[in-house]
């Protein structure tokens, strides 16, 4: 196409996990939380006033920034920037700092969309493999760059590299480093805090897994305020809708209803853990609310994605080196963990 | 700060129009609809259940964009991009269509974010001054750029430049025209088609204006099909929040009731022209759901905006060239522009 900019002729838009629409799913491919989420957060939803609709929302979120820096453990809403969903808020790092042409530092496998982001930046991205066990390497800690995106716990593997491997990482890096803790709430333990010990970092968050409200897109980081003001200067002027900021506050008024639904999904996870391994799969230890199971038999990993999707039992196929033999596994409810079990026992006879 | 991108260091974010927060306050600078959106839309954020706000949603919004497309008399939804507020869509242009260095067309007084996005985005903006009635030069027609922003009705003169000026525009520019439609459905003819004809040009349209819906943040854009792919691989993968998506059918399911709205919002508009005219203020013919009311008396126009805001009455004030002797007001209610001329009068002494 005549107009198109050079940069975008080879970038594919990300394609995310299909929301696929036959009934009676077992969905278990794009990782959402399976319980529902807070009964007030749907009552701030319902609660939204023709007023809230009508006029425009706060452009700084300052209410639920506020509510946040508290929550977290941040002196105040100048630290924490709130975005539509945490993609955004890569998007938005990746505007506020750095240029074309500048190298973007992240780990393979992982989050596919940081690549693409890199790329539709014009910057040049720089994967460098995890080792055997999906943690960082050496070469890792060596490369420059302008930024580095840095999942703890990662996606697919679901592995959360050590605690003092990011801090390490941190101090001698030269860039920025993305933490990016979506799946942290999975986990046993965070970098929460790395805002506050290192001014090169910014810790991601997102409502979307351990606090089910995918559908409400709410994203936030924390920073130290300089750079939080270089991200305030890149957002949509109206980011947040009344209807996620509503949402976003009324999440941290029940956090305790979160942490019931993580307690399930940890207790299902070892349980699957365990399964998958006595079937022979080997699995990574996931500290997310995702296993990836890895199958080198008959038939292959595939065959099995697609013997599963022909009991409409859909879970994440990824067609790339390191992956062909893995399947990703959302940690559903205990049912659906039962219904996926057992199919696979049928499908390699077991 | 040492991390900040060159071109960062002398953008600010772009400032909106203050949402004062003081009781019974008159607020008529930030263009906002006075009346209420459509029950049905209120009733649909209402309806959001457990599982809509607990998944992704959907990421191409495929609902949304095919009403869109019947609603718009466009082909399907292969025609329609849909956004996070429009604001995210004029993003969106100047990341799928443009290069750093790129210049960017716009026209003098204009919407402030153009030429904020130009910048964040690396590229030059070229602004070209209105003629006095607001109206496009020939040295409009005559500069050459990557883009342009049209905007029809313009902001802050509420003037909407003659369609065939538009027309005309489209067939001579080399470039990419970005027609903005934000105020359309407040005047007599629209664009609307212009995607239709041309093969360089994206109409965007907002609902948070006529469709009183600023708090959901839906914004939307028509293009040929291959301009929308460009506008898809540069979108957040789920840009849309169920809430949004869900509201934004709601209202195209009650098109009756905006254009009732529209309706009250235009005959007021015209009172509030004259009475303005009447106490000595020029004002360009508007279009739009405000008017500039230009004056050169005493006291000057910022007086008179502070004058006003003492009475919790808060109009838009920029401190601009050309904009100096100026107040933008947003057509209220009746009450509300009673209230807002009463006050005049006592300001004027008139």
């Amino acid at each position: 196409m005549m107009r198109q900019r050079k940069i975008l002729q080879n970038v594919e838009g990300y394609v995310p996990g299909e929301q696929p629409k036959f009934p009676n799913i077992v969905k278990l491919n794009t990782n959402e939380n399976p319980y529902p989420p807070s009964p007030k957060v749907v009552e701030a939803v319902r609660r939204l006033n023709e007023n809230a609709i009508r006029k425009y929302p706060d452009t700084v979120s300052l209410e639920l920034r506020s509510a946040l820096a508290a929550h977290y453990g941040y002196p105040g809403p100048e630290w924490v920037v709130v975005s539509n969903g945490m993609d955004e808020l890569l998007a938005m790092a990746m505007r506020a700092f750095t240029d074309p042409n500048d190298k973007i530092l992240s780990c393979y496998p992982t989050y596919i969309l940081y690549e693409k982001l890199a790329l539709l930046h014009g910057a040049r991205p720089v994967l460098i493999d995890l080792d055997d066990d999906f943690l960082l390497t050496e070469q890792f800690f060596e490369t420059a760059a302008r930024l580095c995106f840095l999942p703890r716990p990662n996606s697919p593997s679901g592995v959360a590299v050590p605690q003092q491997d990011v801090d390490r990482f941190c101090r001698v890096f030269d860039g920025l480093v993305v933490i990016d803790e979506a799946y942290v709430d999975f986990s046993d333990d965070s970098c929460i805090d790395f805002a506050k010990k290192f001014d090169n970092a910014i810790v991601m968050r997102t409502m979307s897994k351990s606090f089910s409200m995918a559908g409400m897109r709410v994203g936030f980081g924390f920073a130290q305020p300089d750079l939080v003001a270089e991200l305030m200067k890149v957002k949509d002027s109206y980011n947040m809708s009344a209807a996620s900021q509503a949402a976003g506050l009324a999440a941290l008024d029940d956090k305790d209803w979160m942490e019931a639904n993580i307690a399930k999904v940890r207790a299902t996870r070892a349980r699957l853990t365990d399964e998958l391994i006595r079937l022979g799969f080997a699995v990574p230890p996931s500290r997310s609310n995702f296993v990836l199971a890895q199958w080198n038999g008959t038939p292959n990993a595939r065959n099995i994605f697609e013997s599963l999707r022909e009991r409409a039992i859909v879970v994440r196929y990824f067609n790339a080196w390191r992956l062909e033999n893995a399947l990703r596994i959302t940690v559903g409810t205990d049912s659906e963990i039962d219904t996926l079990l057992a199919a696979l026992r049928e499908i390699l006879n077991k």
